[in-house]
This record gives structure tokens, sequence and C-alpha cells, in this order.
């Protein structure tokens, strides 16, 4: 039996409990809440992985649970969520769930002690944000944003080329995220819903915070909830990006384009083959020549191999090497929270009819 | 003999300028002016074409008129195009020099009596092309813009389905216009170079002009001309239209899309044999439901046949019936003057930093 | 315990055996043999279904049964495939082993009086596949074939299309199966390994034998087993099939076209969004024409919406309704017996440089 | 004015013939026979080289050649071709004419004292073929055959790429060559339209003289003419080709694949932008196992930038520099009539249903 301590403090415990329990190597017990688009996926990946096992499965929902019942026999299915954030035999929660809940849940399962895996976004407001991230550092406990993107090979591949300067200066980063639907129904618009990715990208790609935000949005299905919308970011020394998000689209796209003064990055996350591809080509002026001349280079397009890995099976193990070596993840809170205030500014000026907002 | 009463006035005497030189049929004249990107494409179409001839081309290199020699013998290639403009041997004059001269190219050849068929855009500014206009007005003379797009099978066919409501109410267009390289280097912007094609298609399919306008773009090789570059424009009724335009991109995209409360279109200029996609799909708040509930509908995606005529002899050829049936064309100065004012709001909005203009 | 009667009528039992065990409904108790690149699939597929449940899987590698048993403690795992064979707990065995294997776990099976599902192709010679349906008839039992493209939106929409003569003459197939790679290591050759899906579709689609079948095929990196191979079939009526089979290629391609006198249709398998293109285009003699003339018509391509549903799904589902139903499976021991002949046929051919047999 | 001897040895003379005409620079003066598909681009690429002039233009329709007036006002147009051959002002032939009128009209040309280029293939049969080479070895002037794709930039980029052992031993090369519909009306079949192209890369890129020919064909339209055919060709070393060539076909491929043992590559025609993608992908045999292995490696994709010249401007610039240099072009004779000799083989073989024929 585990003292109150131990569920206090599972994050330096963990081999603790399980050596305590005889088994061959320490567990992390992991409590899902939510279990509708993305739920089964975490569920999965978190029962493969050899530290971790699924104990408990919440959701509103009956009858989304009924079909886990017979997948896994073992698991604990239960509407009612509280039990699980006040589980002791629960070391971590992930929360799958509408954004509305977010806070309420994380805080509930941090002040419970529990280790938080939390969706993106972290939260509905960047108050609620800043208040988990501070929770999380009193508890001692990790707090992670599943900013699934940022686990994603083709996204470090880009990282990694930006970091060497490979493209040169970075002029601009154009995004474009639509489709014909949407998963969530809890009346957030098409920002909450889509940029959180982009917006997580860009933010790692470019390392720094925008000076101004501005967005414009359309609502054509539902008053007041945007399903149109574009997002445009000014970063300090220049860069430009530019996000145009829809679910009102003839076909789903998924393509960001990067500009540099030495090259330029196609990222179009649905082929299957070539995610990624370096075009040698740029542009620049001709300083030698007396009237103005723009020189063009065409080079070699490069499309690397990029060695193929879950990135959310990458997530779920960077949360468990987090618990286990107690240091804060790489989507921590604070990386969440500033993903947070860009939402909250872009439908701020959208509210406003495109309004610039500085940060 | 012609008097210089007929010279002046060939737009209803091409028939007998023909007749009284005993030709078969009637015959236009045409001088060209401006022998860069597009001028030898004018110069075919109105080579081949059987009631038009090219009888001069004019421009200020001589290098490039130089290979036009050999390929035509017969023509008269001057660096000097006043000799053009006046000469009573030219019924009409097509302009395809850089913007900042059309004006006056134009007005000439007008007060001269031709017929003018000028490139896009009409003007450098609005009341510029107001003044040809009227000017054209008074000399009774045919003024055209060459919006090739207009002439366009696969435009026309998308026209064709909004005018039949086969797409329902038009929500918003997106148009993505992006390459490397410029064609030309008179100093105007990446707005002025590539929007002037955006804007007439978004002209003809909307048919009305734009409450609101607004446009942001960077200028990342040269201070001062934007290379990069957005452009918003609200239409009354609720449509919306979106540009993406830019000199630095890794790969070239024309690329516009349609969503319509039934139906949505994909039009992609660059794909060879499937240039119009036009898709079954569509979504619909639910009525019925006590709660909001989108529905999505998935059907069916068509891609018509689109016979092949290059748009540009379409275009020529809509110009000499123009003249001879002495009407007005659809491109006409009118139409031109319509995607000038656009531009000029969009130019004017992009430099107070995206500030929204009304028209 | 069942008797020999219920053995050999579980068709009509199952229900009763979930009756006697007072479950809610009839469910059928699936064994799986051989959890390599598909079994994983089947077991996943045989779990969530409501008719059925998986309670043991073998596999000779005791490797890959380790993860398996976190995901499913219920399951029964064990290297000793006899167990299952003659588990009286178990009514139906799923055999997903290499080819070699088929016959003999399949014999024992329907010995056992179990109903067997066995992966394509269903044995490694046409007379051990024919001993398999003899036996099964004897028995009483369901035999079915892995054919999983016949259970494919795709594949099915390609057959309605045929049946309903809006192809016209159905001229010729062409199938390209290529890709970097092999799952196999049980020596069969690039025709045993990957045209069971070609000839299986193809059959579907034709609804004949083929009267001619020739191959040829190169073995570049082992000696003795053809890694590229061209498979050519001639049905009666004139058809023609041709298909191109290779381990070593720079892309993954499942393309297969069909050319009919009237349509010809593009099936892209790999495509997300459209699978299948229908063209509206073709060419007929003019018969009036005093010399030879040949018309085209370039007609709309269509792509018609395909609800989409994993055919492993369809498959699994189908296999149970057989056995609820007590009527032979659509890809039953015949149809997976034809395919078999066929490949004996290539692989003859192959091995003599291309001579043509005669089925 | 010339004498005889000039007129009968203008491969050693164009610049005294010019010299003597005072004109700047050599001029050969081009007639051209045939202006049906092909002939137009013929006239245009001659006419605008420096060191060419088309004076005359031969067809026996007139109807083809009254444009042409129009564009050409000083061209010599005439439906007897017979001029053009015998014409001493004509220093070179091109002829681009059906197959069956190749031999008698290039003959005819090289007994004049002209220079011949002919459009592929070569001739009918292998026999005339080698009396043109004969013919015009004895006559001391240029024989060569239109095969443009061995001017193409893509094409030479692969032959680079084969000649540096970049790709490793050549497995296999697979084209696929098909389309909706045929350019010409001579009776020929689809192996003698369209596999010239595919025969002429090919041999470019392998060096060597297929061992084995082997085709099959069905008429689908006309009874006698092959409209759908499959070539195989093996070559000494092991190097295997096959080549898919069809009139019937939804959408039109030109796509050549190369396995080699190191590299692969794609090489699509009709990709606006990379024609070309080199794989470092590949596989070999892992000797150390004592178990047969296979592994695979998965590298980078390149896709090279391409200069963009039109290949035929480069194939006319090369007729030009093989008479002025009197030297025997890249595809001269000898190089077309391999062509024919495989075309040959391949027809037989088809005729008689796929018999492999030794070369």
């Amino acid at each position: 039996m585990k003292t109150e301590e131990q569920k206090r403090r599972p994050s330096k415990k963990p081999r603790a409990h399980t050596a305590s329990s005889k088994g061959p190597s320490a567990v992390v017990r992991i409590g899902v809440i939510g279990f509708g688009y993305w739920g089964p996926n975490l569920v999965r990946n978190f029962q493969d992985l050899d530290r971790s096992r699924v104990v408990a499965v919440a959701d509103l929902r009956k009858s989304v649970l009924t079909p886990l019942a017979k997948r896994y026999p073992a698991l604990r299915l239960t509407t009612v969520h509280q039990e699980i954030l006040r589980d002791p035999a629960v070391d971590a929660v992930v929360i799958a769930t509408p954004v509305s809940t977010h806070f309420e849940l994380a805080q509930t399962a941090l002040q419970a002690g529990k280790h938080v895996l939390v969706e993106k976004p972290l939260a509905a407001s960047s108050s609620e944000g800043t208040e988990l991230i501070n929770l999380a550092r009193r508890k001692g406990r990790i707090l992670m944003v599943g900013h699934t993107f940022e686990y994603n090979p083709a996204v470090l591949k880009v990282a990694e080329l930006l970091k060497s300067q490979e493209l040169g200066e970075l002029y601009y980063i154009d995004s474009v995220r639509v489709n014909l639907g949407r998963y969530q129904s809890d009346g957030r618009n098409v920002i909450w819903d889509l940029a959180p990715h982009d917006l997580s990208i860009i933010l790692h790609w470019v390392g720094k915070i925008p000076q101004r935000v501005s967005a414009f949005g359309q609502a054509y299905l539902q008053k007041g909830t945007a399903d149109v919308a574009f997002i445009r970011m000014e970063f300090p020394g220049g860069t430009l990006a530019h996000v145009h998000l829809s679910w009102l689209a003839p076909a789903k796209i998924r393509r960001m384009t990067l500009v540099g003064s030495k090259k330029m990055v196609l990222y179009d996350d649905l082929d299957p083959s070539e995610k990624l591809k370096i075009a040698d080509r740029g542009a620049h002026l001709d300083a030698n020549s007396t009237e103005v001349r723009v020189d063009y280079r065409m080079g070699d397009v490069v499309s690397p191999h990029l060695d193929f890995k879950e990135p959310l099976k990458t997530e779920c193990e960077h949360f468990l090497d987090s618990i286990f070596g107690n240091r804060p993840p790489r989507t921590d809170g604070e990386n969440g929270n500033r993903v947070v205030r860009i939402l909250e500014a872009a439908d701020q000026s959208m509210k406003e009819g495109g309004r610039v907002i500085s940060l």
C-alpha cells in the first residue's frame, strides 16, 4: 500500500512503487480522461509502451467506452472522471477532452499529485494556463502539453535546417491547414481548433514570440463561430508567418512553406513518401549592377529520408522520460501557454475585424 | 486610297477598307508595342488569325527585334513606337509594355484613331484609366484590356457554375499565385504584377465590387518593393476573397478554391489534365437538432472536360469581333479600371500596414 | 464439451454455444495462428467485432507475442499452434502464416471441426487447395481465403461499373504493384508474394478464368527468387490483363487501369482522396468513313465518393456472416484456388522463360 | 552562281556558299517536307536559328500550308516535294512525313546531294535504313535521325548517372508511354508509332544492343493494327527493359524507371518541375548472415535542376554542327537503324504471339 507521500510524489517514486510491487521495471500507471477522437490513440500508445500501463479511462459517454471493454478487458472504465483523478493507483493523468474543461481537470489532477499530459491547447485562456504552470511547479509534478507536431520527424528536420542556417535568413512561413469538417463540438472556432498545430510548429521553428498578431475570419455555418480564418504574425527580425485555416474546403491540405534567403522548404504532411522538399532556390539583389537587378538561383530539390516513427509515440515516451528524469518536457506548460497567448490575441483580433494586436 | 476620315474610324470601316483594297475579306492591321515576355504571343496570335495581320512591332531594345526580323521578314520593326502610333496603315495598336507607359501610349493611339488592346493592368492609376475610357468613347474606338483569364475555358466554366447556382451561395474564394521570379523590372510590386490576374478572375466570378479591401506585404529583396503580399476583399452579401501572392516561393502554384453552400471547386491552372475539380461536398447546420449540429456531405468529384483553346487566341478574336461589330468588348476599359481601383486600394492598404479601405 | 455434431455444424450452433454460456448473443471464438505483418490487423478486427472474440494467438516467435500480452491480458498466447487447433473452446481458426504452412494448418483445423480463414494465397499448390476444399465440404465447415481486396469499396465499385456495362466491352486491365521491399522471407518469389492481390481483383472483375498465362521475371538479389516479374493473361472474349510486379522500385505504386470500349478507369489505391477516376473517354472506328478513321471522345472524369470502411473489417464480418448463415463466403476455397492455379501457371511460365501456358 | 559541284557537296561549303553570297555568316538553307504534327516545330526552330533558314516547305495537303503563307510570307510553299528535293537553293532536307515515305524521300534528297534530317524512325525497314546509310556515306552527306529524346536534358542527365556508375549495376528499365489517341494514320501500329522514343532512349542509356526481343500486343479498334503492346528486351549483362505502349489509356503517361544496384531513378517527362528523381535507395543481400537476408536502404531523393532548353532546338543545332563540322551526328543513320532493327524484331515477335527473337 502506498503512503500519501508516495501518492503525492510519484515523479520521484515510480521506480520505488514498482519495486515495491516486485515488478521487473518501473511502470507509470496512466488514467485517460476523454475518449473521443484522439483518446484511443493515447490509450493505444501508453498501453504498448514498456514503462507505462493504462489503468483507467473515463468519458461522459458510456457508448464510447463499451467497445473498449472488449479490447482491454482489464481496463477500468468509468463515466465519472473524478474517480480517476482521485485514484491513488493512478500516477499520471492524460486529458483529451474539450478545451473548456482542460483547466479544471488538470488542476484537480495536479492537486491530487498526478503528472498531467493535456491535449493542445493547454487551456482556454492564458491566465488558466499560468495557474496550471504555477500549480505544477508547487506540486513538483510534470505538466506537459500534447503538441504532437513538435515530436514529428519532418518538423524536427526543418528545425535543424533553420538552426544550421541552411535556409539562410528566414523570410516567411506560409501555412495552409484546411479540410471539410471538424471534430469538436464545444463551441470553439476554427482558430482554437486548428491553429494550435500551426502555432506550436511555427514557434518551435522561429524560436521567438511574434510582436504583432492579427486575424480575420468569417462564420458561414454558425453565427459567431468562425469556420474560415487567416492569421498573420510578425516576428522580431522581420520573419512573417501567415496561416490559412478552414473547416470548409473541398480537399484536405496540410502544407507549410518556408522561404529563406538561401533555400526554401515545402512540408506537405499528407505526402506519403516525400513530406519534405528542400529547394536550393533563392533570389538576391545584384549589388554590382548599376540598375537594380534580381538574380534567381534554381538548384536541386532534395527530399530527405525521414525515419518513420509515430510522433505520438515519441511524445508519450517523452512524457515518461520527463516523469522518470524529473525534468520539464520540451512541450511544457510555458511552451503550451505561449500558443494559448497567440490564440487569444488572434481570436481578439478576429473579433475586432483584423486589428493588429501587439504582444 | 484611304481618306483621313477612313483612317480615323477604322472601327466602322475595316470591311470597307479591305473591300477597297480588293482583299477577299476584312483584315485589321495590327501594330504591337512592346516585345518582351507577352508580346511574342500577341504577335503570333494576331498574325495567325484570318481577320488580322501584324504590320509593325516596336520595342526600345533593338536586340529583341532582331530574331523577329528573320521569322517575319515582312514585318516593320522599329525602336520608335511613335511611328506605329501615327501610321495610317495601322488600324489597331496592341500595348504590351510596362504599366507605367500604358496611359501615354494608349492615349496617343486613341487620339490617332486607333483601336487599342492594352495589357493588364489597364493603367497605373484609376484616374488615368478613366481618362482613357472617356477618350475611347469620344473617339468611338475600341478600348480593351488583356484580361486573358476572362477568356480561359476553366474560368468561364466556373462562372457558369456560379450563374446556375450549382455551387449555392458563394462563401469564399481563396487564391494562391506564387512562384520564384518576376518578369517585369519597372519598379512595380508583387501586387501590381500578379494580382491583376486574380482580381480580374474574382470580379468576373462574383460580379460585384468589394466593399472593403485590405492588404499586407513584405519587401524582402528590394526595400520598398513588396515581393510577398496577401489581399483580402469583402464583397456585399458576405463573400470573402483572399489572395496570396509571392515572387519568393519554392514552387509555382496557381490554385484557386471556391467554397459554396452546395458545392466546392478547385481550379489548378497548372494541372495539365484536370484543371477543374467540382466537389459535391458541403456542410450545413442541422436545424431540427436541439443542439447545434453540423452535417457534412461528401459526394463525387467531377473534373469536367474543357475544350482546349488558347485563351489568348479567344481574347484576340474577341478584340477583332469588337472592332468589326463596333461594340464594347467584355473586358473593356470599365472592366479594366475596376481592377485598377482595387490594385490602388490594396497598394494603399499595404503601405498603411493593412488598414481596411472602403471602396 | 461439444459433440461431433456440434463441431460439424457450428454454423447453426454458435448461438447455442453462447446461449448455453448465458451470453446475450452468439460469439465466435477465434484462434489466430501467425502474428507477423498481417496478424495484428486480424486480431484487432475480430476482437472489436460484436460477434467474435479472439481467445488465443500462436506464433513460433515468442518475442512477437510479448507486447500482445500487455495489450490483451485475457488472451491465451502460445508458441505451440497445435494447442489452438485442438482447443474445443476455439470455433474458428485464422491462419496468417507463410504460404508453405497453409495447407497443413488449415487441414488440421478443418479436421478438428474448426472454420478456417486462411490468408492469401490459399495454398502452395492447387492440389493442396483442392484437398482443403474437399475437406471443408466433408466437414461442413467454412473455408474462406483472405482476398481482402474483394472487400475493398473501390474494387467493388469497379465491379459494379463492369456489371452495368458502363465501361462497355472490357479491352484490357493493366496493373502495377511495385515497391522497395518485401515482407515475407519464406523463399517465395515476387509472383507468389504480390500477385495474389492482382489476380483476385482481376478475376473478380472479369468473372472468367484466363485461357492463357505467361510470365517473365528476373532474380537480381537472390539467385532463383524473382524480384521483378511481368504476368500476362488472355481471357476468353479478348480481354487482356497485364501485371507488373517488383520488390525493387524507387517508389510504391498500386495502380490499376481498366480500358473499356466506352469508359476507362484509373484505380490508384494509394491516393488518399480520389482512389477511383472514371474517365468518359474512348475511341471508336468511324464506319461511315471511306478511309479508316478513329474518333476520340474526351469527356468528364468522375471520382466517385467511396464510403470509407476498412476492407479487412468487411472481410472479417463476412467470415462471421458465412459461419452464422452456414453459406459459402464470396472468397471461398474455389475462389482462392483459382488464384493459386494462375500463380502456378505464371510461376511455371516464368521458369520456362515466358512460355505461354494454356489453362 | 553555284556550280554543280558546290551543290553536291554543301557539307564542306556552306561557309563558302554564304561568303560568295556576301552574307555576314554561313546559313544552311532548309527545305522541309511534311507539315503535319511535328513539321511546324521543325520549321520554327530552323527559322529561328542563326545558321539556318527555312526556304521551302512541302506538303501534299494544300490546306495545311495556307496558314504558313501568312506567317512566313517569304517561304516557298508547294504540294510537290520533288521541287524541293531537286532545288539547288536547298542545302538540307528535313523529312517529317509518314514512315512509309522516309526511304524514297531521303534517298532522292541524298542523291541530289542534300544533307538529310529524317524524323524517327529512320525507315520502314532496316534494309532501307542500311541503303540510306551507305548512300549518305558515298555522297559525303550528313544523314541524321530525329531522335529528339537523345537531346533532352533529363535523358542526358540519366546517361551521365549511368556512366559515372552512380546507379551501380543497371538491373532494369521500365517504361510506360500511354495516352488516348494517335497522330499518324499511315497504318503503322502502336509499336512503330510510340516505341521509337523508348528504344532510342533505352539504347542511349544501356549502350548495347539487346540479345533478345519479344513483344505482345492487341488490336482493339482496327483489326491488324495493335493499339496496345508490351515489349521486352534482354541485354547482355542481364539488364532487362520493359516497355508498355498504348493508344487506349485514360490519361497520358510518360514515365521511365531505372533500377540500379545502388540507386534508382524516376523520369516523368510530364512533370513540369521535377522530371527526374534520383532515389538513394536499394537492396542487397546480407552475406554475413547465416540465413538469407535482404537489407533495404532508404535514403534521400534528389530532383536535380535541369536547365530548360527545347530538345528539338538542341537537335536542330546539332544537325547544323554536323553539317558545318562535316562529322557524323550523334543520332546518325547507324543509331537510327539500330532502333529500326528492334522495331522490326518486336513487330515480328508480336505477330507470332510473343515469340522471343534473338538479335
